[in-house]
C-alpha cells in the first residue's frame, strides 16, 4: 500500500482539521518498515536512540516546516533479548482514548478548551473538575518529577489532613484574614473546620509536636502533594483557577536566618531545575508581596500567558522581574519587558511568625525556628504548559517529561492480525518500555492510519511509530517531505 | 572490637527493651566484614541475593528463635560497576528518624500506639492524623502496588473532586440516606456540597458525560486514590477509624450482567493478588450486606484483628465466610471458625441503580450500564497490617513489599570517617538500589551500633547491614547464635 498526504498543503490554515492519509492499493510489497513522526515538543530524532529500541538502518528522511522529522527504519526481527525485558504493560487506545465532541466549550482560554475537548479533564461544577485518564497521567508525572527532585535535596514527604481545625487557624489569626475564600464547615459535635488552602499552621504545629527534634535534623524540609481549596469568587479557565486544586507545598525549618536563606536557595534551585531543566519552560522569577502569608521576602514564578491573569515586568539582563508598578532599585537597565503571565509557583521566607505562634523552637532553646514555605500549583501547571506550548485546541503540546505517553505505535489495519507485525509491535513496545518509555498502542484498526495519527497528534504524543507494508518508493524522501510540508504536526 | 549481646536471654519477656550491643576494645583487627540481620517479616537470606549486592564469602551463621538469620560476608572492594549504577538517593536516619517519647498513647490498639510512638503518624484532632515521613513511605508503596496491579488489568486512573454537589447526591437519594456521617458545607453562593465518602454518583455521571463512549471501551474500569470523609460518631484507633481516610475506589461499567460478573471476578482476583500474593496477608473473604450502596452481591475482605471492630465466621474448606448470625446454604461443613476481624476492602455488584439514575447507557442503546464498585481502605491497611504482624509497640512489622525502607546500613562509629568503610557503604548502597531497594543510612554515629539496630528494629527494616571492624572470633557462630537467641528481632 502507499500513503498519500492529501490536502497537506491546502490545510495550512486549518491545522489538523483536513488531515488525511490515504492508502493506495497498488502497493503489495510486504517489507515491514517503520515511519516515526516526531512533533515539535522539543525532540530530535537521535539515531542511537532509535537503534537502541530495535530499529535498524535508520535514515532521516526529512524535516517538516514546524521542526518535525520523519525517519525510515527496519525493526530487527530477532527476539533474543525479549525475555530480559520487563512485562508488557498494555495501554490500548481502544480503552484509553475518548474522543471529544468536536465542539470545544466556549472560552478564551486555549487550555480550558483543549483539555476538555481532548478528554484530559471533565467539568463537574463551577471550579470543580475531574481528571480523566489522560489528565491523570500528566498530573502523576508532574508529581513524580517534583518529588524525585525534592528527595534529592533531602526533603521528606508527609500528608496533613485537609480538614483544618479552627483553633489552629485562630492561633495565627488567619481564620478571619482569609475571609470568604475559606471553605468552612462544622462536624456533628459543632467544632469548626476549614478546607485548608495552605498548611503553615498545621505543619508548624506538627514540627512542634515531634517528640525529639534534634539540631542535627535541621534544616528540616517537609512537603506534601495534596488537594487544596479556595472558594473563589470567580472560578474560571478550568484548572487555571479552580476551587479545588492540587498543590505541592513545602515548609522548611532552620536554626537561624542565615541557614534559612541557604535552604531557601536550595529549594528555589530545585524549582529552577524542575521548571527550566526538566520541563524546559521559560519561567520568569519576580519579586512579590508576601500578602497574607506574612514574612519579608517572596518570589513568584511566572509563565507567559495571554489570559491576563497577571502582569509582570521583567529585565532579561538581571533575570529578575516585578509586578508592574513596582521597581527594583538594583536594576538600572532599560530593557524591561512587560508581559501578561500566570503564576505557577510561589516561595516565601516567613521569618518566625508561625514558629512563634506554635512554640516551635530550635531544639534546646526558646528561640523560634526560621521558616520558609514553597508552593507549586500542580494542577495549574498542566493548563499553563498547554497554553504556553500549544497553538491549536486540537493539538495539545506538553513538555516531553510530562506527556501522557512517551510513544505510540500504530499498526496498519491490514496487518492487525499479521503474526510478524504483531511480534514486531510487541518487540518495539518492549524495547521502548525497557528505556522507561510508556507506550500507547493505537489498536483501533477500523480507523485509518491517518485518523489514528490525527488522534495521537491531538493529545501530543511525541514519538509515533507506524508499522505498515509499504512499497519502497512510497517512502521516498519526496513523499515524506510533501507529507511534512503540511501543518499536520506542529 | 568485639560485640556482645548483653542480656539477650534475660530480656526475653521484655522484647526490644533491654537490648544492648557492647563493643569490646580488645579486638584491633581491621578486616571489614558485615553482619546482616534479617527479621521475621518473611525474608529468607538468599546467598545469591547477598552476592548480587556485592557481598562475598557469604556464610550463614545461625537462625534465631523467631526465624531471623545472621550471615557473615565480605564486601568486594572494587568499584568497577559503580558508574553504571544510578545516582545515589541518600535517606539519612539523622534527618528521617524521629524518636518516640517512649510513652505510647493510651489505647488497646497496638497499631494506634506503635504508629504514633515510632512517628509514622501524628494526631491532629479527633479522627484526623498526619502522615509523617515513615508513614508516608508506606502509604506511597501501598498505592504503587495497588495501582501497578490495576494497570495490568486495564483499569484507568482518574480523580474526581472531593466536594460533591448536593444535586448529584439527590439524584440517588443518598444525600439524606447518608445521615449525619456526611460532612456538609455551603459555598459563598449557598450551593450545598458534601465531602465525598464515596463516588458512585460522580463517576457514573462522569461516564455518562464522556463524549463518545464506545462498546469497544467496555468493560470500562475507572479508579482513583483519593481522600474520603466520614463524620464518625466515634472515631477511634488512629488510622483504623478516622474521619478523613485514603481510599482506592474503583468503578466498573459493563454491557450486561454476564460481562459485569466477569469484570467483578477480574477485579476481585486482582484484590487477591494484592492481599495474598504481594502482601502475604491472610485475608478472609466474606459475603455481606450491600447496605446503603445497594445492589445484590457484595463481599468484604477481612484481616484477623483483636479489636472486635467486626466479627466473622469462616469456613476454611469453602474459603468463604459470613458475618456471624448469617449462614451460607451452600456450606454444610462444621469447621466454621469465628474470629474478631477488621474489614480492609469491600466490593459490590451494584446492578443498574446508578446508571439508571444518571442515564449512563450502553452506547447506542437506552439500556443502563451494569456497574460494580470496589474499595480498598489504603490508610486502614497500614494499621491493620501492623496489628496483624507485630507483637510489640516497639517493633513495627509490615509486609516486605510495603516496609518504609528495604534495607539499612549502619557503619560503626569508629569507621564513620574511614575512607574504605565510606566507599564500601556507598558501594553497598548503590548495589542495593540497583536492585530496586530503598536504603536508609543510619548515620547517627554518636549512637552505638546496638542502639541503631534497636532503632531500625522499631520501624521494621527487614535487611540491616552493619559495617564494622571485628576480630574474626567475635563473629563465631556461637556468639551470633547467642545473640540471636534473645527476642531482639521478631
Amino acid at each position: 500500500m502507499r500513503w498519500w498526504a492529501r490536502n497537506a498543503l491546502r490545510c495550512r490554515d486549518e491545522p489538523s482539521n483536513n488531515f488525511c492519509l490515504k492508502q493506495d492499493k497498488e502497493g503489495t510489497n510486504n517489507d515491514v518498515v517503520g515511519l516515526v513522526v516526531e512533533n515539535v515538543s522539543g525532540l530530535r530524532v537521535d539515531r542511537s536512540e532509535l537503534e537502541g529500541v530495535g530499529c535498524e538502518r535508520v535514515q532521516q528522511l526529512g524535516r517538516g516546516c514546524c521542526g518535525q522529522v520523519a525517519c525510515r527504519f527496519d525493526v530487527r526481527q530477532n527476539r533474543r533479548n525479549l525475555q530480559q525485558i520487563h512485562r508488557l504493560m498494555a495501554f490500548k487506545a481502544s480503552q484509553f482514548l475518548f474522543h471529544g465532541s468536536g465542539v470545544p466549550p466556549a472560552s478564551k482560554c486555549l487550555s480550558h478548551q483543549a483539555l476538555q475537548l481532548n478528554c484530559f479533564i471533565q467539568k463537574v461544577d463551577s471550579g470543580l473538575y475531574s481528571l480523566l485518564p489522560l489528565g491523570q497521567l500528566v498530573i502523576d508525572r508532574i508529581n513524580r518529577l517534583i518529588e524525585d527532585e525534592f528527595s534529592r535535596i533531602g526533603a521528606l514527604k508527609i500528608s496533613v489532613p485537609i480538614l483544618g481545625p479552627k483553633k489552629l487557624w485562630d492561633e495565627t489569626e488567619r481564620w478571619d484574614a482569609m475571609g470568604k475564600e475559606l471553605f468552612q464547615l462544622s462536624d456533628r459535635g459543632k467544632s469548626h473546620f476549614c478546607l485548608q488552602p495552605t498548611a503553615e499552621e498545621m505543619v508548624t504545629s506538627l514540627v512542634r509536636n515531634l517528640p525529639s527534634l534534634r539540631v542535627a535534623s535541621l534544616p528540616l524540609l517537609l512537603y506534601q502533594t495534596t488537594e487544596k481549596f479556595r472558594d473563589e469568587r470567580n472560578p474560571r479557565f478550568g484548572l487555571i483557577r479552580g476551587r479545588q486544586f492540587l498543590m505541592n507545598d513545602m515548609y522548611s525549618f532552620d536554626v537561624d536566618v542565615d541557614s534559612c536563606q541557604k535552604t531557601y536557595s536550595l529549594v528555589t534551585s530545585a524549582y529552577r531545575r524542575i521548571f527550566k531543566d526538566a520541563l524546559q519552560l521559560e519561567i520568569r522569577t519576580v519579586v512579590s508581596d508576601p500578602g497574607v502569608h506574612g514574612g519579608a521576602i517572596s518570589h513568584e514564578y511566572h509563565l507567559e500567558n495571554n489570559l491576563e491573569e497577571d502582569k509582570i515586568s521583567y529585565c532579561s539582563r538581571c533575570e529578575i522581574g516585578h509586578k508592574p508598578g513596582e521597581t527594583d532599585p538594583q536594576c538600572s537597565h532599560s530593557e524591561l519587558q512587560e508581559m501578561s503571565s500566570i503564576e505557577i509557583a510561589h516561595t516565601f521566607q516567613l521569618g518566625t511568625r508561625y514558629a512563634q505562634a506554635f512554640k516551635a523552637f530550635v531544639p534546646g532553646t526558646q528561640r523560634p525556628l526560621e521558616m520558609a514555605c514553597y508552593g507549586i500549583g500542580v494542577s495549574r501547571l498542566l493548563p499553563a504548559c498547554v497554553d504556553a506550548l500549544s497553538i491549536d485546541v486540537k493539538a495539545i503540546r506538553l513538555p516531553n517529561k510530562i506527556v501522557p505517553f512517551d510513544a505510540a505505535i500504530i499498526t496498519a489495519s491490514k496487518l492487525s492480525s499479521d503474526p510478524t507485525a504483531l511480534s514486531l509491535c510487541e518487540e518495539l513496545q518492549s524495547a521502548l518500555q525497557a528505556r522507561n518509555m510508556t507506550v500507547l498502542l493505537h489498536d483501533m484498526h477500523k480507523m485509518s492510519v491517518g485518523d489514528r495519527l490525527y488522534d495521537l497528534n491531538r493529545i501530543g504524543i511525541p514519538r509515533i511509530f507506524v508499522l505498515a507494508n509499504v512499497t519502497k518508493r512510497s517512502f521516498s524522501t519526496e513523499v515524506i517531505l510533501f507529507f511534512l510540508q503540511g501543518t499536520i504536526f506542529y
